[in-house]
């Protein structure tokens, strides 16, 4: 008899990194894809020392804290992984990931290439998928449109985002985010989303 | 300036493996999924010794093949794999998959577990998929409604399909192709393709 085992499908929330330079579309791809199916996926939300641009909102595109609070929470390990990106503290509270899994669905988190980099190294079997443009010059495009950048902040970016295009290869995936083609976007990070849940040998994260 | 290569999308050719036991549906499932997207894939047809069933056409569910003519085939090396299953011979000739992924299209092959298990040590970058069924009865219940079986050529399938079912973890995916959900079973497999096309380190098929 076989083992009734072999029937049973093992199936783990999946820890979904979605990371790229900035400027790629992070935020929007994240959210569009958490839009498209809301009742499977968490968010796991960043925390950061920089102030918020205007339309943001605190607590669901960042946690926004004082210096010194983030200090507290390095101070008590409370962080996954914690960066200093473009002079401002990022990190990653590890009680928003146990919780997120803890609900049974699927975690995404949008980390900065850094950030992304020292998870997948603590948790190997995060899925990463790295967002890229089609070319360096749509990629410049897009942070010059962004208003909020000063011209030194904007090359500061821009001579980032070139270093950061070459940790493409510590990624599993890699999404091409065409201007006026967010759907295909959205559409394949589903697609490896699905795919991770067919795989043979899942095991469950651990942090 | 980053290479220009880093914005240039790679996409080989895969070879997708589409297996598991007698009776659970890769014949339909392979030919749904082909026909979902027919101008994106090519298709592998094993060549075989035994002989066709009613409704079965030459050349395009299987090449029926003589014992002269397969033993000539196996004299020359052209076929990728060959076996005996249920004392017929089975066996992918090398040159179909040579002229499929000549065409630039997804290759999708439909093999038993013995040939997929093969496939996998000689071509490791290919994509093995199991499908199974929700529970041991159901197969059973599939292999009895196939007219052409012998009451002892059923009980033979059904106790290789046990031992077929332990193979599972030598493959990279496991989908349920379940009772009235074949169309769940297609849009797992179009994701793990979709999937496979993301993945940062692609490697061409060599054979």
């Amino acid at each position: 008899m076989v083992d009734a085992l072999l029937y049973e499908r093992r199936n783990y929330p999946l820890l979904i990194v979605i990371s790229g330079p900035s400027g790629v579309g992070k935020d929007t791809i994240a959210r569009l894809v958490i839009e498209s199916r809301a009742e499977a996926f968490s968010f796991v939300v960043t925390a950061t020392t920089r102030p918020p641009r205007p339309d943001e909102v605190d607590g669901q595109d960042y946690i926004f804290l004082s210096s010194d609070q983030f200090a507290e929470m390095i101070e008590n390990n409370e962080l996954l992984e914690y960066a200093i990106v473009y002079n401002d503290y990022k990190g990653i509270p590890k009680q928003q990931i146990r919780d997120a899994l803890a609900s049974g669905r699927d975690v995404i988190m949008r980390v900065d290439v850094q950030g992304a980099a020292t998870i997948r190294k603590l948790i190997p079997n995060a899925i990463t998928i790295f967002l890229t443009t089609n070319s360096e010059e749509e990629l410049v495009d897009r942070l010059r449109e962004r208003k909020s950048e000063t011209s030194e902040g904007l090359n500061l970016r821009i001579a980032t985002a070139r270093q950061e295009m070459k940790r493409i290869h510590e990624f599993d995936y890699w999404i091409v985010n065409a201007e006026e083609q967010q759907e295909t976007a959205v559409h394949q990070i589903l697609s490896i989303i699905t795919a991770a849940h067919c795989r043979i040998n899942q095991r469950p994260i651990v942090l």
